[in-house]
């Protein structure tokens, strides 16, 4: 590393790094933008999608993108867009039984357009509840198969008379776009990518996936202070068909991300979850896996499946992409996921600080885990006459910045990186990294040159 | 998988699988073939091991070979033949003390022709008891060593008076052949064989190994009525010799031989054991284990150890075959082993079906475990338009079927089988495989040309 | 292996070997010499290494070698040569409240001259106690800074009253040079060296390391007498300067260093220790693995971390020797490291017994581990008639001799050494050795040429 990545290593660490005092802050900060984009319809396609990107272009000169409906992506194909003026059940006294105005997760997401009359059994086949939670709303989609329903509390359809309904979807499901937003910073060379990628396709759902925008868009603000090591990539897009779509229209690039994050429910009390990358011990893999390590807090690591989110599609088998998901509770293993229940009440200030936290530390592993060699590599150097050893010998067993300095020394042969050397040692990356800062200080190491 | 074998497939799957109706009904017929076995005295050669193949004729078409006494095997030759006619100890009364007639476990197998008077003092010097069980009868083999002796339980023993007894042993150890059975099933193609061996050496013991012969002998049966994608190979053996003289007869084939299984204590009411081939991580030991963990029951793997049935001498340096033993309770490990208690209260025919329904799965197993390659690499393929994917999104996590559609998808890169996405998924193998088939139905992995 | 290294081997055997009635003698042996050592004041130069030397030579013809201040050693440089005559601190009385001549640990080892009256302020200055430990005096040095201070007991501090002192240093720090002991034994090779390593630049400490002083010796005495396969090197350095200077004069020779063992508080009664090399799988890590567990007893083997003795140095990654350290309790493991407690009651002879024996066992296992072939790799050979296998079949399970016969048949295929084999197996490595021997004799098994 040179001097001015020396410099540019220790902003980075500034500007990602939140001080005790400023934590609060910065989650109230994330968690007002989420509520702020709460109540806006979102889908995979539509007017949602463009508000709610639109509303983060205040935080990040994010760009937006249109793929016109008909668009192939590799096996898929772009859909119609689909908007929603109103949607409602009224019974025979002419009362709103069901009410998209009052809770978009109402109407099932993609419903074609539809007006009449229907018995309540015939009205039965289009509606999702949840008997076990009653009082929640769930959220359902149709978005590849053309069909139309409701979503309502289990209470309420209890409540609902044997009668007749007027049923009223005010969609449109036309030819337009599907939108998504794109972010680029470029690093000290654009060869070099760490992609962060989140889904914007949720209606009102705060931690599945507000939290993830939230964290990713703040994520981006610091970053687009300094100047990095690596190129960052943030992508806003519909899950699913938005990473297909993007691949799709990038696959020549794609090789240049060189490690990538999926962000997902990052605002709900739960422990740190990190789900790895397909290869499994991808440098990404490793980061996370020592972040949440040296954080001393109960964590849990799980290995790739592909089942989730858009990792599924950077991690298929013909791209094969170092991209793990972090998140905090995964999804489906909290009772409020897809639900009305996952409402601002569940998303915390505190956790969502904590999360951008642990990004932030993650990011500071791979900006700064590189591979040294000791030019000094027979018989340890004399550190004493260097001031980096204590010079009264016999005092104590085991200082751990004199452990990590030696085992910096001791293991950059060339064949281990700091990641690998904080992994053997089972010290902390940030004390190994600083041991190496101190010994190339003093002319011990040498950067190895990127391969 | 070609049409013709997907037929195959379904024909052998229906063949081997044994529907909960059947179950008792092939118990019961192969504790019948068990309780006909059990009271021939059996040896490494001699007239017990011809009838006893005679016998099984009657259920498939086995080939016998005898191989002439003096035949060299490798280090080995081939023994002297030993038949037996009549053995006894009488009193001074006149009394049969000890009679080989009443259990022919009584003679020292193998013993030399004998008839003489001898003292108590010099008569004990041949007899072997188990005092640990005073009412069992030990089996004691004397193959490479001329001798003679009686086995009798400790019991017997303490009633004999310090006397004089009449010993009259009227076998015959005499040129002659060694006798075995083999049953070949030609398969697509004759070049990849699986190997069955049991062995047929041990006399009035039903555990060891009449079960094993029972098993292996319904199995043969089953295969015989469908074409199937392995050859099969069935042996029936003395243990050590046999499979020595047979390993040295086909020495120039045996590299045919894929997969391989021995045979052995199939009917006591333990749970499965398996143990490892020497290679330990071959596909037969992957195959079993995979059956094993599917079947959700008690069971134990154990490592490869050169002690134990004819896997001894498959797994021996200069063969290193991939043959790996399938048991329940292993050998020596339940009291009633190498007694007169392995009788036929010892062994039960829900025990019997129930290895018989394991070796099924695991050929099963063997017989559909290919490697495919996904043909929609980029992203998923679009499975919901296929009716492959539930079309109401958000409705639940993890639905199994799904789930291993994703999974094969994901791992078909041309370097994962059936068998390895099973194992790094977790589910079960028929799961796998059968998701595996509605993608290639729907034109979505291609099988690769075996290798 | 030919006939004469039989011979060869018994011999060691017998050498090394610790039978019950000696074992007290050797101990009293080892522990008599640490009684006459513990007295003289050592350091890593100086008068005191020469005469421990000196005394060494008594039971092992060792060559002493003088390596003058000022020699350039990697990024070292040999010190100055320190000797006391004498030190104290006098109270206004004239009485000495601190007196090297009634414990060399009071004095700063390399303490520079130093005479003047200073005050209880200033001089505390220059004080090192052990609060928790408030009788105890500790252990410091000062090599490579010049500095002067004394070590005592916290509550002779304690005692000092606020006054003035005479504080008289009476030492020298003068060119000279630095003194380390070398003892080199030939094998049948000089190609291929076994290194024992130990440091003897401590004062009056008594586990650590006249333990290691004495163990080191015993081994070199012993197999003074008998030729072996390796040829074996002994170091009698101060810590880390003198494995420093030994590499820097011997660097071209050290690749032939094939196992080597630094040696270090094997006196005290605690449990067995082991730190592996930095190569983590070397043979010398599996030997004393192997034979801590044939021990039977509670042990520990610890990863390599480049803290401790001159396994730093050995293992630095210039070097990357295949070196660990055997201990009992590790440094700084116990209370009493580095301080006065460590002293003739610390160390036990039945423990400093038990540490030759196991070191003897270490070095048997390194002399006689070697691969071979069978020469009958296609089947097992017959055992029976050789005598090597029981005749009467069928009497019990698992007898060890014959299943490690049958292991070594087995596993003999040119890739798997002896210690692989008792690895494997589960077997205790001198079962394993004997088995090897009788089927060599019986000429099942051939010696594979080194390598």
């Amino acid at each position: 590393m040179s001097g001015s990545s020396e410099i540019t290593e220790t902003k980075l660490n500034r500007a990602l790094s939140i001080p005790a005092g400023v934590s609060p802050q910065i989650g109230e900060q994330m968690f007002d933008l989420i509520s702020r984009l709460y109540p806006i319809c979102r889908s995979i396609t539509g007017n949602g999608v463009r508000e709610t990107l639109r509303i983060l272009q205040e935080y990040i000169p994010l760009a937006v993108n249109e793929v016109p409906t008909g668009t192939p992506a590799f096996d898929w194909t772009v859909s119609k867009e689909w908007n929603v003026r109103d949607a409602y059940i009224k019974n025979l006294k002419g009362e709103k039984v069901v009410d998209f105005q009052k809770c978009n997760l109402h109407l099932l997401n993609y419903s074609v357009p539809f007006k009449q009359k229907v018995s309540l059994d015939e009205l039965k086949e289009h509606l999702f509840t949840l008997p076990e939670h009653p009082d929640w709303i769930p959220y359902r989609t149709s978005y590849y198969k053309e069909a139309w329903g409701f979503c309502l509390s289990h209470n309420r359809l209890l409540e609902l008379a044997d009668d007749e309904y007027e049923v009223a979807i005010e969609s449109s499901l036309e030819p337009g776009s599907l939108t998504y937003g794109e972010y680029f910073l470029p690093g000290q060379t654009d060869a070099e990518e760490v992609l962060i990628s989140t889904h914007i396709c949720h209606p009102s759902l705060a931690n599945d996936n507000l939290s993830g925008v939230a964290v990713a868009t703040f994520i981006a603000k610091q970053l687009s202070n300094v100047s990095s090591r690596y190129s960052y990539r943030f992508l806003f897009t519909p899950g699913t068909i938005g990473s297909i779509v993007w691949l799709s229209l990038n696959e020549s690039q794609v090789s240049r991300i060189k490690h990538g994050l999926v962000l997902a429910c990052l605002g709900d009390p739960g422990n740190a979850t990190y789900k790895k990358s397909r290869r499994g011990n991808a440098e990404i893999d490793r980061a996370v896996s020592q972040v949440l390590r040296d954080s001393g807090e109960p964590h849990k690591i799980v290995d790739f499946s592909p089942y989730g989110y858009d990792e599924r599609q950077f991690c298929s088998p013909g791209f094969n992409l170092p991209v793990g998901c972090f998140m905090r509770t995964p999804h489906g293993e909290f009772p409020e996921y897809h639900t009305s229940a996952d409402n601002l009440d569940f998303v915390r200030p505190d956790c969502l600080v904590d999360s951008l936290f642990t990004c932030s530390n993650i990011l500071q592993v791979l900006e700064n885990n590189k591979t040294y060699l000791n030019l000094s590599p027979k018989c340890e150097p004399q550190l004493g006459r260097r001031g980096l050893y204590s010079t009264i010998g016999g005092q104590s067993d085991g200082r751990l910045r004199e452990l990590a300095t030696l085992w910096v020394l001791n293991l950059s042969d060339g064949d281990h990186s700091l990641l690998d050397i904080a992994d053997r040692s089972g010290l902390k990356f940030v004390l190994v990294r600083e041991a190496a800062a101190a010994l190339r200080e003093h002319g011990l190491l040498k950067n190895l040159p990127e391969n």
